[in-house]
């Protein structure tokens, strides 16, 4: 059975809140009830309770909300987990992504497509690069990314026909046709795009290049778990982004 | 580039509609509007457009919603997407699987956890069983998938320790102490429920195997693509179920 | 107690179905289980179970979504009802509203405004306009509102200050300023707008009349009331329009 | 033309806030970037604007926002207005209230029925009584309601036929046989309930009494009101309470 050692990352659960932290012995967790000794946890189980803490094994999904650095907003899980899918990642594919930012999304693109596949990820703004590449580094991703600081990269991509493209730049209509190049036959697209007016403004610029379009928000809605009480909770959040996706066209 | 051969599973939009079909060569697909005779399109690339129909590559979403035979309510891709990845699946992985229906999340579990990953899924329902087999075998998700015609089948699964469980029958509550022995220390579990007084009573039935419980609903909101008239379609579906997502406890 | 007159309005549920009826002596009702001779319902009273029907006094929203003639898309309920109060609609206040429609909301406004105020309608479509007041005049209505068969009342209107405004016409614009001129200091004016490119024009057009300025969207979810088995309704309305309210300037 | 006197309350706009205020001539509305001297506003119109304010008349939604003091959380405009239109709520009308609260409720209870109806309101909590009655004075509304600090008042309320109840209270099962005794025939009832388990228990309660059963939730999302970047507001209020109507059946 695996344990915990140092060095590992844990996610601490503490009441309604959740920390993602690194075992390092002489270094503590401190909070309101206590104070957690790293050095103690080593050699237990993931999954143990100690007093009010839970400790367990970070998932994907962790990682992106309470361990990478943050320069951007990041997207959040319930969306690129839908994304990466609808997307038709699997073992072995290799996707190209337009806007790194803090890594968020290039983490769940890299988690689908596997030790043989591949996701080529670009980034112009230099300390937005940076602090993506320290991410994904520090949570052994880079593996199967490969990363570029810059806007677009036909060189280096050039000789690649991808399997799936995502675009989450500010201003994405001249990568249409740029992506349309060099995609596989049929491959699928996606936006990410917080406001209407960009959506309406894509929606004019995807043609002749692609079809099957459809454009979507994705809202979810959490619950209390007080069986007694079984009620939703009292806000959530209403808006991410609006996600568009489409498929090459042989034109 | 890859052509449309004989045998492919193609992906037809005509209008708002689509249809999976299968090439073979004498036949032919019938709509409003004309006849496609298949064995026209072989050797063509994928995406061409012919007069209103667009021709496309199914992704494993539309093999879901429409390339496969229903024996019972399926899960959605706005839903098994989601609760893949929150399952933290990633290729190598292995999960346990209750209630295989008629296999639509039983695929997505497959093209998560890729040919050194393995899915084991039970459905006691012969009937049912029968379908969702061939439902995996036509698409070709059986190269990582182990079927079981039973409700829980202790000693095939007793040996393996598995990285995470889900759950999709009526009476889920016998299981969540039988899978709490099989997941590894930390281990994410997922159920889908489609009423509330089952996530009452699962919510009761989990202390003390299972912690970090989180209760969900995820709501996917499409809009027309028209850009001169952006806004969301007349209706959406409502509900599909109330996701349960938690992690074993080393009790 | 009141009883079941000849002439009166019924509401049957049947089932899941409602349906809004006149009580006429040699009439009936036939439904999939049997036939309803409207005489047997004279002298009984509201509120009555005859066999699988249940017979009910209608209520405003049952004479709006089961009661009127529809020759436009009318408002619903969900969100004229929200309108009318949000526009602070009570006794004695005078209203303006524009694009009378099949009068669903003008409904919903006088039953707010009572028999000391006033509705004031425009409805440029002769064939609207007389479904209109064929509806309003048969649910009895016609107390409190005025109707115009025309866009926009100049002379008609051009002496009276009015307590609040709604429009609900394709091209609303045109209306801004025409509207400040006739409304009381601070009065709330409210629009209907079915896409997003309709708001966002209309949001440039409102600078400088019209300040405090919200836009919305009303959703309402059902339920399924079998208490074994809570949960909400499969499918919902998704959309219907935008509301989009703002208050009177003193420029 | 109307103009502001001392003693009127307004609504203050500052940048996304809003403020409810009572003009009082020596007093001063201090906020970041100055201070407003009430006395200045004395004889200018509403809706006028001064430097960065903006100063409305208050409507009934915002004295119920802004203006009331809360002794218990306040059913919400959203709700309320679909209810007292639900509850077909018209000049003249008698309905009867279990649970007054705050008062809010009240209000637009009041607000529909106008002079020659009534609202008779419960609340058995002498603190909350009188906070609600102190709301309710203060911005003129005791005219046509009447207010017990008891649970249910029989002999109050016995010889009066009742057009519509509603009841927000913690355990509303015995209000259920209680109401049915002193409504109209037909007449709507609502109740307003935070969790789910007390909807499941209330649709148990209804039997033999009350028929033409609804559940359901109303949501609200706001939109950002910039032109150039139409997109709903980031977080929105996920929950308030499930509304349950139904009629009174004559058994």
């Amino acid at each position: 059975m695996e344990t915990i050692k140092e060095g590992d990352f844990i996610l601490i659960r503490f009441k309604d809140k959740r920390y993602l932290k690194k075992v390092e012995k002489d270094k503590n967790f401190s909070y309101k009830g206590g104070v957690l000794r790293y050095k103690d946890l080593i050699g237990k189980p993931f999954g143990i309770i100690i007093g009010d803490l839970q400790i367990f094994k970070p998932t994907l999904e962790e990682i992106i909300l309470y361990g990478i650095k943050r320069e951007t907003q990041i997207i959040y899980p319930k969306d690129s987990f839908f994304i990466a899918k609808k997307l038709n990642l699997s073992e072995g594919k290799k996707i190209l992504e337009f806007g790194t930012g803090s890594g968020a999304t290039t983490m769940v693109f890299s988690s689908c497509v596997g030790a043989t596949g591949k996701v080529y990820t670009f980034e112009k703004e230099e300390r937005i690069f940076k602090t993506a590449r320290k991410n994904l580094e520090k949570f052994g991703f880079l593996y199967n990314v490969v990363m570029f600081n810059e806007e677009f990269g036909p060189l280096e991509v050039s000789k690649i026909e991808f399997d799936a493209a995502f675009v989450d730049v500010r201003e994405p209509y001249p990568f249409v046709e740029k992506i349309h190049k060099v995609l596989k036959p049929s491959a699928p697209v996606g936006f990410l795009l917080p406001t209407a007016n960009q959506v309406v403004e894509l929606l004019k610029s995807l043609k002749p290049y692609f079809g099957d379009i459809e454009v979507l928000e994705i809202l979810t809605r959490y619950y209390k778990v007080n069986p007694e009480r079984f009620r939703p909770e009292d806000t959530m959040v209403a808006h991410t982004a609006y996600l568009l996706f489409a498929k090459k066209l042989s034109i």
